[in-house]
């Protein structure tokens, strides 16, 4: 008898997909991990980062495994960014906190490779300190004009293929 | 002769709405200030952030003056969202950069309040360290379970105001 998917245990839908190894967030969406979840809907799933920068620090999730923003297919693309909007007012309101960062890593520092959108509470002075390393200016006004033609074209050239 | 607006000189946009003092984005949006523009769209432009994190570090902002994500109108949300998603895309492949980072400040660390959401190219090893600053566990399951009742409390508040 050939070995059927799924036989002897719980199958990650990552695996079924082909992907090399289970996918922690596929597992979460199958309800095969735990998760403190605060929003369960069609396409989307929101829970908290069970290693938050700060608390009430939430990610948001297709339950579909793409991995970059850029991955994920157009017609869940605005309700996916409703709810990062619906989340950014909530955890401001849950947490009692001024403002929010909304933040999505697309491979590098990517800790796994299924979308996340991180929102995250700020306060004045909380120690986050991302903005003041070091920055890298551009050498000349030459340079910088450079690059935002070189961005333009791959703009343009993307937009052909679609 | 009552003073008229604008008499005497350029009135930035966001004057003219009532915001206190003319925003640095109403007036590279208005063409008063420069900018390296990769894209000009009907309700949105990018340009170059003038002191990049990295170089090809770009900026997406809505024509209309909001402050954050959640301010930014339904109507808009998915165009601007496709955008950032053309961006990364872009900023990727002109960078070479295996990957990016897409964020939003959402008041705390918002430089100028109008909405902006950097495009940055990311590389392994680049020298971000964001998120390898301290992490605040959650002391308890019960703790957690709490904080993730308060945010889908404030979800679903949120959902029957609209």
């Amino acid at each position: 008898m050939p070995p059927s998917p799924g036989a002897g245990g719980t199958v990650a839908p990552a695996t079924l997909r082909g992907v090399s190894k289970p996918c922690a967030f596929c597992a979460v969406v199958a309800g095969d991990a735990p998760a403190d979840v605060v929003h369960s809907g069609e396409s989307t799933l929101a829970f908290l980062d069970a290693s938050p920068v700060f608390h009430g620090h939430v990610l948001l999730v297709p339950r579909t495994h793409v991995t970059t923003l850029a991955d994920l297919p157009a017609d869940e693309l605005p309700g996916f960014a409703a709810l990062a909007q619906r989340l950014e007012r909530a955890v401001e309101t849950a947490m009692d906190a001024p403002g929010s960062l909304v933040l999505v890593n697309n491979v590098i520092s990517q800790s796994v490779p299924h979308l996340h959108l991180h929102v995250i509470p700020r306060r004045p002075k909380d120690g986050l300190r991302f903005f003041l390393g070091p920055r890298h200016p551009y050498g000349s006004p030459n340079e910088s004009a450079e690059v935002a033609r070189r961005i333009a074209a791959a703009l343009d050239a993307e937009a052909s293929l679609r």
